[in-house]
């Protein structure tokens, strides 16, 4: 399938050459995940980037307890990447994807994304940027995330 | 001057052209740090990315409180490469790079970073993996810490 149209909608690739697009897109796995179940899992193999197409997925981490929680919320169209960790290192997914509703994603595994950025180095150079932002904001939400909960800590402790 | 010899210690940089490692010399900048003196100071703005060729640096971070923990040392040759966070995503320095003796980095900002990419995308390419591997270990690392505080916040409420 031809996928183009879907991949032209994000922003960062907007200016990637319609050749280029046209062999990313023979590349792409098409993947409809039902409302409530996952796209990926955490602590699970797996080196594929996903980029969402078609409805709004939960990332959702799990404490040692077990509970999950909500770290954040993906929509198709706009910040919409994911996966991207475990395909740039090989390590286990740090995170579940959960579909809000029903979803479409495009899926790419680590060897086509790596011949992809071998054939196609000009657009290969956008793509992995694309990736940089994506886990320089997930750096800086945790950075954020960790600040609440230590400031929690020392709260408790001081009170008690 | 020409720090070839240097870049090529770098594992993930040892297959990349001399000629193109002979042009991102051309841009890089020398700093030198004493010890106990910051390469990075957090907070501040700052897009150039750092790759350490002499001695040994830490990362350092604030709590709220102002105390400052080490998050992890970098030393010359091995991992070695900070600041790509904020050459990649033009936001302040989430973290003081402090010499924890006499160092040597070698500097390239964002500009000349983009040029480089967009000129010799091949080794761009090969720099951006490297920088995403970077980002993607310090997700992980994030994700380890908040872990870490979580459970002890936890057992603080827990014991009260």
């Amino acid at each position: 399938m031809d996928y183009v149209a879907s991949l032209r909608k994000i922003p960062l690739l907007s200016k990637v050459e319609n050749e280029d697009l046209k062999f990313l897109s023979s590349m792409l796995k098409e993947k409809r995940t039902k409302k409530g179940e996952n796209v990926i899992t955490e602590g699970d193999s797996g080196d594929e980037m996903y980029v969402l197409i078609e409805g709004t997925v939960d990332i959702v981490k799990k404490t040692i307890y077990g509970d999950e929680f909500v770290v954040a919320t993906l929509d198709a169209g706009s910040n919409c990447v994911f996966g991207e960790m475990a395909m740039i290192d090989s390590d286990k997914r740090s995170a579940t994807v959960k579909a809000k509703e029903d979803c479409v994603s495009l899926s790419i595994n680590r060897k086509d994304f790596d011949r992809f950025c071998n054939e196609r180095p000009k657009s290969g150079v956008v793509l992995l940027r694309l990736i940089g932002i994506n886990l320089a904001r997930n750096v800086r939400a945790g950075n954020d995330n960790l600040r609440m909960v230590y400031q929690a800590l020392i709260e408790e402790i001081e009170t008690k």
